[in-house]
Protein backbone atom coordinates (compact mmCIF):
# COMPACT_ATOMS: atom_id res chain seq x y z
CA UNK A 1 0.00 0.00 0.00
CA UNK A 2 3.01 2.35 0.51
CA UNK A 3 3.84 2.08 -3.05
CA UNK A 4 0.65 2.99 -3.67
CA UNK A 5 1.29 6.15 -1.90
CA UNK A 6 4.42 6.68 -3.51
CA UNK A 7 2.91 6.84 -7.05
CA UNK A 8 0.07 8.86 -5.80
CA UNK A 9 2.57 11.60 -4.29
CA UNK A 10 4.66 11.50 -7.60
CA UNK A 11 1.29 12.19 -9.98
CA UNK A 12 1.13 15.26 -8.09
CA UNK A 13 4.68 16.16 -8.44
CA UNK A 14 4.39 15.55 -12.11
CA UNK A 15 1.27 17.65 -11.93
CA UNK A 16 2.71 20.69 -9.97
CA UNK A 17 5.99 20.58 -12.64
CA UNK A 18 2.55 20.76 -15.51
CA UNK A 19 1.48 24.03 -13.56
CA UNK A 20 4.92 25.69 -13.48
CA UNK A 21 5.00 25.13 -16.95
CA UNK A 22 2.01 26.83 -17.34
CA UNK A 23 3.84 29.70 -15.19
CA UNK A 24 6.80 29.85 -17.23
CA UNK A 25 5.05 30.41 -20.55
CA UNK A 26 3.38 32.86 -19.46
CA UNK A 27 6.81 34.95 -18.99
CA UNK A 28 7.37 33.11 -22.21
CA UNK A 29 4.60 34.69 -24.42
CA UNK A 30 3.63 37.40 -22.73
CA UNK A 31 0.33 35.67 -21.87
CA UNK A 32 0.04 38.70 -18.19
CA UNK A 33 -2.48 36.96 -15.35
CA UNK A 34 -5.71 37.04 -15.18
CA UNK A 35 -5.84 36.36 -18.67
CA UNK A 36 -5.59 32.16 -20.11
CA UNK A 37 -5.87 33.17 -24.04
CA UNK A 38 -4.13 34.69 -26.33
CA UNK A 39 -1.74 33.28 -27.59
CA UNK A 40 -1.80 29.49 -29.09
CA UNK A 41 1.51 27.71 -28.08
CA UNK A 42 0.20 29.52 -24.31
CA UNK A 43 -2.83 28.14 -24.31
CA UNK A 44 -1.15 24.60 -24.64
CA UNK A 45 0.40 24.79 -21.48
CA UNK A 46 -2.52 25.81 -20.14
CA UNK A 47 -4.98 22.97 -21.82
CA UNK A 48 -2.41 20.07 -20.31
CA UNK A 49 -2.71 21.40 -16.89
CA UNK A 50 -6.10 21.57 -16.92
CA UNK A 51 -7.19 18.29 -18.80
CA UNK A 52 -4.41 16.26 -16.25
CA UNK A 53 -6.48 18.41 -13.11
CA UNK A 54 -9.71 16.48 -14.62
CA UNK A 55 -8.00 13.28 -14.75
CA UNK A 56 -6.43 13.49 -11.29
CA UNK A 57 -9.53 14.43 -9.54
CA UNK A 58 -10.39 10.45 -11.19
CA UNK A 59 -6.75 9.19 -10.44
CA UNK A 60 -6.67 10.72 -7.04
CA UNK A 61 -9.77 7.95 -5.26
CA UNK A 62 -9.40 5.92 -7.63
CA UNK A 63 -6.18 4.53 -6.73
CA UNK A 64 -6.89 3.60 -3.20
CA UNK A 65 -10.07 2.13 -4.03
CA UNK A 66 -8.50 -0.23 -6.86
CA UNK A 67 -6.08 -0.91 -4.35
CA UNK A 68 -8.32 -1.61 -1.38
CA UNK A 69 -10.76 -4.34 -3.43
CA UNK A 70 -8.73 -5.48 -5.61
CA UNK A 71 -4.70 -5.12 -5.71
CA UNK A 72 -2.60 -2.87 -4.18
CA UNK A 73 0.57 -4.00 -6.92
CA UNK A 74 -1.85 -3.70 -9.56
CA UNK A 75 -2.79 -0.08 -8.93
CA UNK A 76 0.95 1.60 -8.21
CA UNK A 77 1.62 -0.62 -11.81
CA UNK A 78 -1.37 1.11 -13.33
CA UNK A 79 -0.43 4.64 -11.62
CA UNK A 80 3.01 4.76 -13.01
CA UNK A 81 1.49 3.41 -16.57
CA UNK A 82 -0.38 6.94 -15.97
CA UNK A 83 2.28 9.01 -14.68
CA UNK A 84 4.46 7.57 -18.22
CA UNK A 85 1.19 8.24 -20.28
CA UNK A 86 1.15 12.14 -19.03
CA UNK A 87 4.81 12.83 -20.09
CA UNK A 88 4.25 11.72 -23.63
CA UNK A 89 0.72 13.40 -23.61
CA UNK A 90 2.57 16.98 -21.98
CA UNK A 91 5.23 16.07 -25.08
CA UNK A 92 2.66 15.77 -28.05
CA UNK A 93 0.31 18.71 -27.00
CA UNK A 94 3.30 21.61 -26.62
CA UNK A 95 4.72 20.22 -29.78
CA UNK A 96 1.17 19.22 -31.76
CA UNK A 97 -2.31 19.31 -30.29
CA UNK A 98 -3.10 16.80 -32.90
CA UNK A 99 -0.11 14.45 -31.45
CA UNK A 100 -2.01 14.50 -28.26
CA UNK A 101 -3.74 10.78 -28.81
CA UNK A 102 -0.78 8.49 -27.33
CA UNK A 103 -0.44 10.15 -24.34
CA UNK A 104 -4.22 10.86 -24.08
CA UNK A 105 -4.91 6.81 -24.41
CA UNK A 106 -1.61 5.99 -22.27
CA UNK A 107 -2.71 7.88 -19.03
CA UNK A 108 -6.67 7.73 -19.55
CA UNK A 109 -7.04 3.93 -20.14
CA UNK A 110 -5.22 3.21 -16.92
CA UNK A 111 -7.40 5.61 -14.90
CA UNK A 112 -10.90 3.83 -16.09
CA UNK A 113 -9.13 0.67 -15.33
CA UNK A 114 -8.44 1.77 -12.12
CA UNK A 115 -12.20 3.43 -11.68
CA UNK A 116 -13.97 0.61 -13.00
CA UNK A 117 -12.00 -2.06 -11.07
CA UNK A 118 -12.40 0.22 -7.71
CA UNK A 119 -16.39 0.53 -8.66
CA UNK A 120 -16.77 -3.51 -9.09
CA UNK A 121 -14.20 -4.21 -6.10
CA UNK A 122 -16.72 -2.07 -3.82
CA UNK A 123 -20.00 -3.54 -5.43
CA UNK A 124 -18.29 -7.43 -4.96
CA UNK A 125 -17.81 -5.92 -1.60
CA UNK A 126 -21.32 -4.54 -0.90
CA UNK A 127 -22.83 -7.94 -1.52
CA UNK A 128 -20.46 -10.09 0.31
CA UNK A 129 -21.01 -8.23 3.01
CA UNK B 1 -18.98 1.96 4.13
CA UNK B 2 -18.51 -0.07 0.80
CA UNK B 3 -21.69 1.35 -0.23
CA UNK B 4 -20.30 4.85 -0.45
CA UNK B 5 -17.53 4.01 -2.08
CA UNK B 6 -19.76 2.62 -5.13
CA UNK B 7 -21.71 6.26 -4.55
CA UNK B 8 -18.21 8.28 -5.47
CA UNK B 9 -17.07 5.68 -8.42
CA UNK B 10 -20.29 6.74 -9.91
CA UNK B 11 -19.86 10.43 -9.22
CA UNK B 12 -16.38 10.28 -11.03
CA UNK B 13 -17.81 7.67 -13.99
CA UNK B 14 -20.62 11.00 -14.37
CA UNK B 15 -17.95 13.17 -14.14
CA UNK B 16 -15.96 11.37 -17.16
CA UNK B 17 -19.05 11.07 -19.27
CA UNK B 18 -19.37 15.42 -18.91
CA UNK B 19 -15.65 15.27 -20.32
CA UNK B 20 -16.57 12.72 -23.16
CA UNK B 21 -19.71 15.04 -23.89
CA UNK B 22 -16.96 18.24 -24.06
CA UNK B 23 -14.70 16.02 -26.29
CA UNK B 24 -17.66 15.25 -28.46
CA UNK B 25 -18.86 18.68 -28.23
CA UNK B 26 -15.34 19.69 -29.53
CA UNK B 27 -15.89 17.93 -32.67
CA UNK B 28 -19.69 18.90 -33.81
CA UNK B 29 -19.04 22.93 -33.26
CA UNK B 30 -15.49 22.86 -34.67
CA UNK B 31 -13.88 23.98 -31.92
CA UNK B 32 -10.05 22.72 -32.42
CA UNK B 33 -8.00 22.26 -28.94
CA UNK B 34 -6.40 24.23 -27.36
CA UNK B 35 -9.41 26.87 -27.66
CA UNK B 36 -12.07 26.19 -25.38
CA UNK B 37 -14.36 29.25 -26.57
CA UNK B 38 -15.87 30.34 -29.45
CA UNK B 39 -19.08 28.47 -30.17
CA UNK B 40 -22.13 29.29 -26.70
CA UNK B 41 -23.77 25.50 -27.14
CA UNK B 42 -19.30 23.90 -26.92
CA UNK B 43 -18.85 26.80 -23.94
CA UNK B 44 -22.21 25.17 -22.36
CA UNK B 45 -20.48 21.49 -21.81
CA UNK B 46 -17.21 22.59 -21.52
CA UNK B 47 -18.84 24.60 -18.37
CA UNK B 48 -20.85 21.75 -17.05
CA UNK B 49 -17.73 20.08 -16.71
CA UNK B 50 -15.54 22.73 -15.08
CA UNK B 51 -18.30 23.39 -13.19
CA UNK B 52 -18.67 19.60 -11.87
CA UNK B 53 -15.03 19.66 -11.04
CA UNK B 54 -15.24 22.65 -8.79
CA UNK B 55 -18.20 20.30 -6.46
CA UNK B 56 -16.54 17.40 -6.97
CA UNK B 57 -13.35 18.56 -5.62
CA UNK B 58 -15.24 19.11 -2.64
CA UNK B 59 -17.73 16.15 -2.68
CA UNK B 60 -15.05 13.43 -2.70
CA UNK B 61 -13.14 13.94 0.70
CA UNK B 62 -16.78 15.31 2.04
CA UNK B 63 -18.54 11.92 1.22
CA UNK B 64 -15.77 9.64 3.29
CA UNK B 65 -15.72 12.11 5.88
CA UNK B 66 -19.40 12.35 6.99
CA UNK B 67 -19.68 8.81 6.71
CA UNK B 68 -16.78 8.19 9.14
CA UNK B 69 -17.41 10.76 11.74
CA UNK B 70 -21.68 10.65 11.15
CA UNK B 71 -23.53 7.95 9.17
CA UNK B 72 -22.11 5.97 6.22
CA UNK B 73 -26.11 4.88 4.84
CA UNK B 74 -26.80 8.97 5.11
CA UNK B 75 -23.41 9.69 2.97
CA UNK B 76 -24.60 7.34 0.21
CA UNK B 77 -28.00 8.46 0.20
CA UNK B 78 -26.71 12.37 0.13
CA UNK B 79 -24.19 11.03 -2.79
CA UNK B 80 -26.49 9.51 -4.67
CA UNK B 81 -28.61 12.60 -4.30
CA UNK B 82 -25.69 14.99 -5.94
CA UNK B 83 -25.51 12.47 -8.77
CA UNK B 84 -29.09 13.29 -9.91
CA UNK B 85 -28.99 16.65 -9.44
CA UNK B 86 -26.08 16.67 -11.33
CA UNK B 87 -27.84 14.62 -14.39
CA UNK B 88 -30.60 17.78 -13.81
CA UNK B 89 -27.83 20.18 -14.11
CA UNK B 90 -25.89 18.66 -17.66
CA UNK B 91 -29.45 18.12 -19.66
CA UNK B 92 -30.86 22.06 -18.04
CA UNK B 93 -27.44 24.06 -18.33
CA UNK B 94 -26.67 22.60 -22.17
CA UNK B 95 -30.59 23.54 -23.06
CA UNK B 96 -30.54 26.59 -21.59
CA UNK B 97 -28.05 27.95 -18.89
CA UNK B 98 -30.82 30.28 -17.71
CA UNK B 99 -32.29 26.61 -16.37
CA UNK B 100 -29.27 25.14 -14.42
CA UNK B 101 -30.26 26.36 -11.25
CA UNK B 102 -32.84 23.61 -10.19
CA UNK B 103 -30.01 20.85 -10.94
CA UNK B 104 -27.18 23.26 -9.43
CA UNK B 105 -29.14 23.16 -6.72
CA UNK B 106 -29.77 19.50 -6.05
CA UNK B 107 -26.43 18.77 -6.74
CA UNK B 108 -24.49 21.81 -4.33
CA UNK B 109 -26.65 21.26 -1.38
CA UNK B 110 -26.04 17.22 -0.90
CA UNK B 111 -22.43 18.70 -0.98
CA UNK B 112 -22.73 21.37 1.77
CA UNK B 113 -24.54 18.78 3.99
CA UNK B 114 -22.05 16.77 3.69
CA UNK B 115 -18.78 19.06 4.20
CA UNK B 116 -20.65 20.91 6.87
CA UNK B 117 -21.75 17.46 8.87
CA UNK B 118 -18.10 16.15 8.04
CA UNK B 119 -16.38 18.86 9.62
CA UNK B 120 -18.92 19.24 12.71
CA UNK B 121 -18.42 15.46 13.11
CA UNK B 122 -14.73 15.98 13.18
CA UNK B 123 -14.84 18.93 15.69
CA UNK B 124 -17.60 16.89 17.86
CA UNK B 125 -14.65 13.98 17.59
CA UNK B 126 -11.91 16.06 18.49
CA UNK B 127 -13.41 17.23 21.55
CA UNK B 128 -14.29 13.78 22.89
CA UNK B 129 -11.05 12.15 22.05
CA UNK C 1 -5.81 13.51 12.99
CA UNK C 2 -9.44 14.48 13.84
CA UNK C 3 -7.59 18.17 13.67
CA UNK C 4 -6.46 17.27 10.04
CA UNK C 5 -9.89 17.13 9.22
CA UNK C 6 -11.17 19.97 10.55
CA UNK C 7 -8.48 21.98 8.54
CA UNK C 8 -9.38 19.57 5.19
CA UNK C 9 -12.90 20.49 5.10
CA UNK C 10 -12.35 24.56 6.15
CA UNK C 11 -9.81 24.72 3.33
CA UNK C 12 -13.03 23.56 1.35
CA UNK C 13 -15.00 25.81 2.82
CA UNK C 14 -12.95 28.70 1.60
CA UNK C 15 -12.94 27.08 -1.74
CA UNK C 16 -16.50 27.26 -1.84
CA UNK C 17 -16.71 30.74 -0.94
CA UNK C 18 -14.49 31.91 -3.47
CA UNK C 19 -16.61 29.63 -5.62
CA UNK C 20 -19.66 31.95 -4.39
CA UNK C 21 -17.12 35.11 -5.10
CA UNK C 22 -17.27 34.11 -8.94
CA UNK C 23 -21.21 34.08 -8.76
CA UNK C 24 -21.24 37.28 -7.28
CA UNK C 25 -19.15 38.52 -9.31
CA UNK C 26 -20.81 37.10 -12.43
CA UNK C 27 -23.62 39.53 -11.73
CA UNK C 28 -21.30 42.99 -10.58
CA UNK C 29 -20.00 42.59 -13.67
CA UNK C 30 -22.53 41.31 -15.86
CA UNK C 31 -21.03 38.21 -17.48
CA UNK C 32 -23.73 35.37 -18.50
CA UNK C 33 -23.03 31.96 -18.02
CA UNK C 34 -21.40 30.05 -19.81
CA UNK C 35 -18.67 33.35 -20.49
CA UNK C 36 -15.91 33.63 -18.17
CA UNK C 37 -14.15 36.53 -19.87
CA UNK C 38 -14.84 39.69 -21.27
CA UNK C 39 -14.18 42.21 -17.75
CA UNK C 40 -10.60 42.00 -16.32
CA UNK C 41 -12.19 42.36 -12.47
CA UNK C 42 -14.06 38.99 -12.68
CA UNK C 43 -11.34 37.10 -14.36
CA UNK C 44 -9.73 37.37 -11.21
CA UNK C 45 -12.46 36.41 -9.08
CA UNK C 46 -12.63 33.31 -11.78
CA UNK C 47 -8.56 33.15 -11.62
CA UNK C 48 -8.51 32.70 -7.84
CA UNK C 49 -10.92 30.17 -7.81
CA UNK C 50 -9.18 28.24 -10.78
CA UNK C 51 -5.80 28.75 -8.76
CA UNK C 52 -7.15 27.41 -5.73
CA UNK C 53 -8.12 24.22 -7.34
CA UNK C 54 -5.46 23.12 -9.08
CA UNK C 55 -3.59 23.83 -5.58
CA UNK C 56 -6.19 22.16 -3.70
CA UNK C 57 -6.40 18.82 -5.64
CA UNK C 58 -2.84 18.05 -3.97
CA UNK C 59 -3.50 19.55 -0.62
CA UNK C 60 -6.17 17.18 -0.25
CA UNK C 61 -4.26 13.86 -0.81
CA UNK C 62 -1.34 15.19 0.62
CA UNK C 63 -2.53 16.68 4.15
CA UNK C 64 -3.50 12.75 5.64
CA UNK C 65 -0.52 11.26 3.66
CA UNK C 66 1.64 13.55 5.45
CA UNK C 67 -0.03 13.04 8.76
CA UNK C 68 -0.14 9.43 8.26
CA UNK C 69 3.78 8.95 7.45
CA UNK C 70 4.82 12.16 9.01
CA UNK C 71 3.19 14.46 11.58
CA UNK C 72 -0.76 15.03 12.34
CA UNK C 73 0.11 17.97 14.47
CA UNK C 74 2.49 18.96 11.36
CA UNK C 75 0.20 18.45 9.08
CA UNK C 76 -2.90 20.57 10.66
CA UNK C 77 -0.73 23.47 11.36
CA UNK C 78 0.99 23.70 7.95
CA UNK C 79 -2.78 23.28 6.27
CA UNK C 80 -3.49 26.31 8.51
CA UNK C 81 -1.02 28.11 6.86
CA UNK C 82 -2.52 27.35 3.21
CA UNK C 83 -5.63 28.46 4.45
CA UNK C 84 -4.55 31.61 5.56
CA UNK C 85 -2.27 32.40 2.79
CA UNK C 86 -4.95 31.92 0.21
CA UNK C 87 -6.99 34.31 2.17
CA UNK C 88 -4.17 36.63 1.42
CA UNK C 89 -4.09 35.23 -2.31
CA UNK C 90 -7.63 36.23 -2.89
CA UNK C 91 -7.38 39.79 -1.77
CA UNK C 92 -4.43 40.17 -2.97
CA UNK C 93 -5.48 38.88 -6.68
CA UNK C 94 -8.53 40.83 -7.06
CA UNK C 95 -7.09 43.95 -5.76
CA UNK C 96 -4.10 43.54 -8.38
CA UNK C 97 -3.04 40.87 -10.55
CA UNK C 98 0.83 41.61 -9.71
CA UNK C 99 0.34 41.66 -5.75
CA UNK C 100 -0.88 37.72 -5.72
CA UNK C 101 2.85 36.69 -5.18
CA UNK C 102 2.86 36.78 -1.32
CA UNK C 103 -0.35 34.47 -0.81
CA UNK C 104 0.34 32.65 -3.83
CA UNK C 105 3.48 31.34 -1.72
CA UNK C 106 2.53 31.52 1.94
CA UNK C 107 -0.49 28.94 0.57
CA UNK C 108 1.67 26.85 -2.31
CA UNK C 109 5.02 26.43 -0.15
CA UNK C 110 2.91 24.53 2.74
CA UNK C 111 1.45 21.89 -0.05
CA UNK C 112 4.89 21.74 -1.64
CA UNK C 113 6.11 20.60 1.99
CA UNK C 114 3.33 18.48 2.61
CA UNK C 115 3.59 16.60 -0.66
CA UNK C 116 7.49 16.26 -0.16
CA UNK C 117 7.39 15.36 3.38
CA UNK C 118 4.74 12.68 2.42
CA UNK C 119 6.02 11.14 -0.21
CA UNK C 120 9.49 10.79 1.88
CA UNK C 121 7.55 9.13 4.55
CA UNK C 122 5.80 6.67 1.81
CA UNK C 123 9.26 5.74 0.58
CA UNK C 124 10.96 5.65 4.12
CA UNK C 125 7.88 2.76 5.21
CA UNK C 126 8.43 0.87 1.73
CA UNK C 127 11.77 0.18 2.46
CA UNK C 128 11.15 -0.03 6.21
CA UNK C 129 8.41 -2.57 5.57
Amino acid sequence: MNLVYIVMGLALVQFLFFGYAVGAARGRYGIKAPATTGNEQFERYFRVQMNTLELLVVLIPALPMFAWFISARWAAALGALYIVGRGFYYVGYTRDPAKRSFGFLLSSLPVFALLLGGIGGAIAAFFRS
